[in-house]
């Protein structure tokens, strides 16, 4: 326990290896890094958090990259979490990702780490959430969580940022119009990166028709929801971008703490059920009778002797009681 | 209750219109199917499910309308449900997949439902189990899922299909080729559709040099998986996918029961494991002491009082002993 403590007490003082090694611990779910998050906890609730999502492709990791030099520029510190669930079986995020902000690599106020986790049970929701507090309590003014958005952990990581901004392209077609409508309500900002392409304005105006469709669908009452044009490679729009960001951090603060304070609210609601729902399943698998016990109830169902809902119920009365 | 029973009965009996009821139900998460589903359990395991995945825009529904209509010709009934996971908002499936399949709407030997559950704990994953066992029950012979491939929820619902199929376009980029390597251990054939495109013999060598670098990614072990070109649309190619999925259910069905049953048990074993976590969580938090009692944990947690890590133990302890 006390080497565990003096993890948490070296993150608390900036140490970067330490920080590397609790974050690797918690993208593979080692359950006894929790006292030193629990630690860590007290020392979080400080730092500003952006999400940014978007397809494979449009460009994420180089507007990234651009807006963590701005934020250098302003004197702040900055966290990076690049989440990657696209690729269930291959283990790890895609590599590309961190050559692209790897001149940040060399300086001591970005910490850019990637995130993989596998498994169910908002696996990908609950480390990343663990990750924020251990950046946050390290000291990082900025935490940027970079995601492909595509599946509902996705959607709720993002949700949990501060200001979330939706990274698009010019032209993805009719079924991607159809997700970007599921994306709508999880931006603060819209971006069309690669806008010296075909199609841009065009792309502009169908995403302000679905905001003015679906009015109800914007994510903070009272903000003008924002769809900004950029070239992130030519550094085109970035600075546009960047303000853009920090008006919404500004209307947040203007806002009152209840807003900040529902944010807040919302991600830790999300980070308690996690870690609840996660243990409770363990334990109660343990109660039913472990592998074994498990083994006979899949036979008797695939035997047909019993069907999956009252095997379920069985298994539930023992656990909880009838 | 004796309402209930009748349901289950016509759907035994073929009946359209309680199959669809009941699929409706399940997908609305209604709780009052189970004794339903219980008893329709008994009544199937006799159907052959083929999942079809791919990302969208590659044209999976056309495809799957050609292998309908082959099945048909082949005297087969074949029931069609298609998963939407890629809207968490905007509820309800992509409607240009139920227009492209419309034809079959008038045939008898053809259901085709939208499933498009909202919500975690393997919402998707456990309503596609019981809708394949309410068309399993109602006598189809053939089950087809259609997924569009992106999160853990799809790549389990492909994974207990009997075949699964892979569906890609030529040129997808260097991001996409990222997924497909996510992909490439779940699908038993890989096709390329829209193959009149430029670039469709690169896209099959680049899938066939995937396969060759990750033996040990194949989903069957000693069968070929195959790679083939396709254009659905024009009718082209559609004949060698039938008769590759037709070889992949002989080449099961040659390897013994052990084999189909080991399908079979993983399916079992991921829907008893659905409906326990889910029925766990509910109970759970009834135990914790509702509402109130977690909106005062949640603001412990947000005035820095507890965190996150203890709380979740500590309510853990109260629901199931310490």
């Amino acid at each position: 326990m006390a080497s565990s403590d003096s993890l948490a007490d070296k993150v608390i003082e900036g140490d970067v290896r330490a920080t590397a090694q609790l974050i690797r611990r918690v993208d593979d779910g080692d359950k006894s890094v929790f006292s030193d998050l629990a630690k860590l906890y007290g020392h979080s609730g400080r730092a500003y958090v952006i999400g940014f999502t978007g397809s494979p492709g449009v460009g994420k990791s180089t507007l990234v990259d651009r807006i963590i030099a701005r934020f250098r520029e302003d004197g702040k510190t900055v966290g990076v979490l690049a989440i990657d669930p696209t690729s269930p079986f291959s283990g790890g995020a895609i590599l590309g990702d961190r050559i692209r902000m790897q001149r940040h690599f060399l300086d001591d106020g970005v910490f850019i780490r990637s995130l993989a986790t596998r498994g169910k049970f908002g696996g990908l929701t609950r480390s990343t959430a663990d990750a924020i507090v251990v950046l946050d309590a390290m000291g990082k003014d900025v935490i940027i969580v970079e995601t492909v958005g595509v599946g509902q952990d996705e959607v709720d990581i993002v949700n949990s940022a501060h200001t979330s901004v939706v990274v698009t392209v010019p032209g993805m077609g009719d079924d991607i119009q159809a997700i970007k409508a599921g994306l709508m309500e999880i931006g603060d900002l819209f971006v069309v990166n690669k806008a010296d392409r075909e199609g841009a304005a065009k792309t502009v105006r169908e995403i302000q028709f679905m905001l003015q469709m679906n009015p109800e669908s914007r994510r903070s009452d009272g903000w003008e929801t924002r769809v900004l044009e950029c070239v992130a490679t030519q550094q085109k729009g970035v600075e546009e971008v960047y303000i853009a960001i920090l008006n919404h951090k500004r209307y947040l603060e203007n806002q009152g703490k209840d807003r900040l304070r529902n944010l807040e609210r919302n991600r830790v609601f999300g980070q308690f059920m996690d870690l609840f729902r996660e243990g409770l399943f363990e334990r109660a698998l343990n109660k039913v009778g472990g592998q074994q016990a498990l083994d006979k109830i899949i036979e008797d169902i695939v035997a047909r002797k019993n069907d999956p809902y009252h095997a379920s119920l069985e298994s539930l009365n023992r656990v909880l009681g009838g």
